[in-house]
């Protein structure tokens, strides 16, 4: 593990004004999240620490909460072109990396860091209620830390993490005359039981 | 099963021009995917389904290619923010509902209503390798199409798919030192095991 000694002090966010990125997470996200904030530090950093060089980059979120939002409006990883993979091991980390070789840096929080930080710290281990919150001090910390409160350390993923899986052919349903994926079955995932809804 | 008889002749989807969804779609998913433009037809169209009225809606996808990208990019559902849910069932369907009881609209793409549009059919059964494909020919298809090929259902959620789950309080791991929902137990999930990194 290798403490951040490259912090970003020119308030941008891969080269975007921090207040742009504020902006552009309010329109996306629905509203200034702490998380999507201090998820754009994490993605700069992780950008920082990759080597130079033309990479096709994939993305993983280690939680489904807050960081996939400012994976998918920082980098080119989206959940629906499927460069970003969210595998929700409730953990506020990152990693992007190589989709060829699986090499990468993971960038995550590191909770020793947090003491000059109260507010991000109460945030983080939810020890105050919303309510409890003063978003404006939380925010103004969060912009004051930056990456400072973030470790990096490069990381290999495991193969059936970044290997693509094709989905094969498709056949029609017998049962509900919708596509699926052949590999399924006989039927549908929907109609062999695992339909998502009560009618 | 309700046919759509509602369809969308204005050229616009979700009262955007369909030329500035199509840019918006470049932008933000990184090539114009017939999925994600089929996609915004759909999202138009279970919208139009929904009762009028202030409902807080939340979003699933049947599958976690393309679809997801046209929700987050036309409703306020993304995945960061919980409201987009993806269930990889292989189907390309989606369905927007009402948060509080789980009742919404289903849209799905109705096989037996493709014959008039070969290039779509072929694309969607994968029956040409993507050199064989025509894109021009096929988004055309597509904005011809619209919601036409089509179908809308009304659902209602099973309560374990749309009830949310909270994760309670955060601890830090005895191994890593970093934060993780106490929940899981001992230590994090990464380190008891489920890492997706070699190294």
């Amino acid at each position: 593990m290798q403490p951040d000694t490259s912090m970003n002090r020119s308030g941008t966010v891969c080269s975007i004004p921090v207040k742009n990125f504020i902006r552009r997470v309010r329109e996306f996200h629905g509203a200034t999240a702490p998380g999507v904030i201090l998820g754009g530090y994490m993605v700069d950093l992780a950008y920082r620490h990759l080597p130079k060089g033309d990479i096709l980059l994939d993305a993983l979120s280690e939680t489904r909460t807050c960081l996939p939002d400012a994976i998918q409006l920082l980098t080119p990883c989206t959940i629906g072109n499927g460069w970003l993979k969210v595998l929700d091991l409730g953990k506020f980390a990152l990693c992007l990396y190589d989709k060829s070789s699986g090499g990468g840096i993971r960038v995550f929080v590191d909770t020793e860091r947090l003491k000059p930080f109260p507010e991000i710290k109460a945030w983080f281990f939810k020890l105050k209620t919303k309510k409890e919150q003063y978003l404006e001090v939380l925010l103004d910390e969060i912009q004051t830390a930056g990456s400072q409160i973030c470790g990096v350390m490069p990381v290999k993923l495991r193969p059936e993490i970044f290997e693509v899986r094709r989905r094969g052919p498709f056949r029609v349903c017998p049962i509900c005359h919708e596509s699926y994926p052949a590999q399924h079955g006989d039927c549908c995932l929907d109609c062999s039981g695992k339909t998502p809804y009560l009618i």
